[in-house]
């Protein structure tokens, strides 16, 4: 019988994690739930990127070459919203801006973010089991030297994540999505995508009963720092100036703590963990092959930790 | 000098007739006054589509083949709504998407449907001044035999105008925008567009205080039917349908009564007209000359009405 497995995730990393998962996971053994501390508003609409890229990439729509948004995808509404004097620094494709209008009317219609994202999910044939981490708003922003307080998005997408983040506010009451918590509490494994702790992570590991659901559980994690860089975003800045950490795979797995059973990292990153399990492999996850080896081994690896 | 003109006017044969005017009417002489009785809400966005249609035509980006829409359209986020389980009865193109996402992003953070026309026309270099006859909803409805009251535009577009429509009803607390009776105060010249007078011109003449601003104006109107047929839409069967009138432009001339100064119809059609100054002409306008002609025509009878 294969393990019930939930995957905590952020965006792009997390996404082709856990589009090797579902190669190997039955569907109805997994559950991705994913973070929603970074969705926001534009153009009036309700944006929820780590999900939306998620989604996409286990429905196998995903732009692969950058890792979000819509294979193929067009940018007349982008354009058009330009001449016309509207927000352009964030860019939505217009296959891309289906999902936010539907979403947005749901939301608007008294629809719950779990029950439109599992409508969306069954209608793009994505099998596992698709959870946002809250259906309520847990904004994370972001606490700066030079700019004070500044909305999550703003300042990645914007303003390039400029000035450096020193701490990270996680707003919202802290509740946790309609089956979020049983589904851990049921788990067998619980894996941690290769993601950004701050940003990514954290926002779920802070609702309410997550940690407590988490208490006695294998939770194996994937280091997001391969060879001292961050495969994408600013996590690699971050390291340094939230936790004044140096930018190694050990780094982040201390930044778990005890949370960790074991940790995946890029072969030649092992000797930066101190203590616990430590597995080394190949961890970039260029091709649909190398997601299915990554999620094959870890799921070994695990086994041999319960 | 050149008159000071306001045009009454519905969707695409008012918009071809207002961009006639705009050519022989400096624009700061001229106001477009357009109907929003048949305006919507379609994905969550509010759709005002007699607003848009006079808005592209005027800016020039008008799909020109079927009167409404943007030319060299594209359906991207239509063919994903779709894939997606969403409502596909009103197609809505990629780059006409950005204005209804531009307005109901500013009707929500609380501007008026004025103020944000102003800005899109203004963006889209509209010469002349654009008002929505209300900035409150106004909705027209129609009551049929068969099915009772319907909304407008899921009866016009979803069920192609069936059943029958025997009434109209109309919504709203009859409010007019800022500018429209002082626009009308202060015309030389009042002119009513080859537009559905049911749906499209009613709709502004019952407002609050309209059909006092054009107490002895000269108001000329242009004939919507064509050798006993309708240009366009439903209004060859709303005549008899609804008021029991033949398909003539002498029908329409005398559901309007009293308020006519002049009519202009279609060169062969004067005969179906009793009583009332009357100019025959080609009202056909599929080209900019056509259209050209006929305002200049328009005006020119306007004058010796004076």
């Amino acid at each position: 019988m294969s393990p019930r497995v939930v995957l905590l995730s952020g965006g792009v990393g997390g996404a082709r994690f856990a589009h090797g998962l579902a190669r190997v996971v039955p569907a109805e053994r997994l559950t991705i739930v994913v973070n929603t501390g970074d969705d926001f508003t534009h153009w009036g609409l309700r944006i929820c990127p780590d999900l939306d890229t998620v989604m996409y990439t286990l429905a196998g729509v995903a732009d692969a070459a950058q890792g979000w948004g819509v294979a193929g995808e067009s940018f007349a509404t982008h354009e058009q919203i330009q001449r016309l004097g509207g927000e352009t620094w964030f860019r939505l494709g217009d296959r891309d801006l289906a999902t936010h209008l539907l979403r947005t009317e749901s939301l608007a219609g008294g629809e719950t973010l779990s029950q439109v994202t599992a409508r969306l999910a069954e209608a793009l044939e994505v099998g596992p089991r698709l959870l946002p981490m809250s259906d309520a708003p847990q904004p994370t922003r972001v606490v700066t030297d030079a700019d004070g307080v500044l909305d999550f998005q703003p300042w990645l997408v914007r303003r390039r994540a400029e000035p450096l983040a020193r701490a990270l506010l996680y707003g919202g009451d802290g509740s946790s999505a309609p089956g979020v918590c049983e589904a851990l509490l049921h788990a067998d494994l619980v894996l941690l995508a290769p993601s950004n702790p701050y940003v990514s992570i954290d926002p779920i590991l802070r609702l309410n009963g997550v940690r407590d659901a988490l208490s006695g559980k294998v939770v194996v994690g994937v280091s997001p720092i391969v060879g001292g860089r961050a495969v994408k975003g600013p996590l690699a800045t971050m390291l340094g100036s939230v936790e004044g950490r140096a930018v190694t795979a050990g780094a982040v797995a201390s930044h778990y703590g005890d949370l960790l059973s074991g940790w995946v990292v890029e072969r030649g990153d092992e000797a930066t963990v101190e203590g616990g399990a430590v597995m080394g492999t190949e961890t970039i996850m260029g091709r649909e092959d190398d997601r299915r080896r990554l999620a094959d081994e870890t799921l070994k690896f695990a086994e041999g930790l319960q």
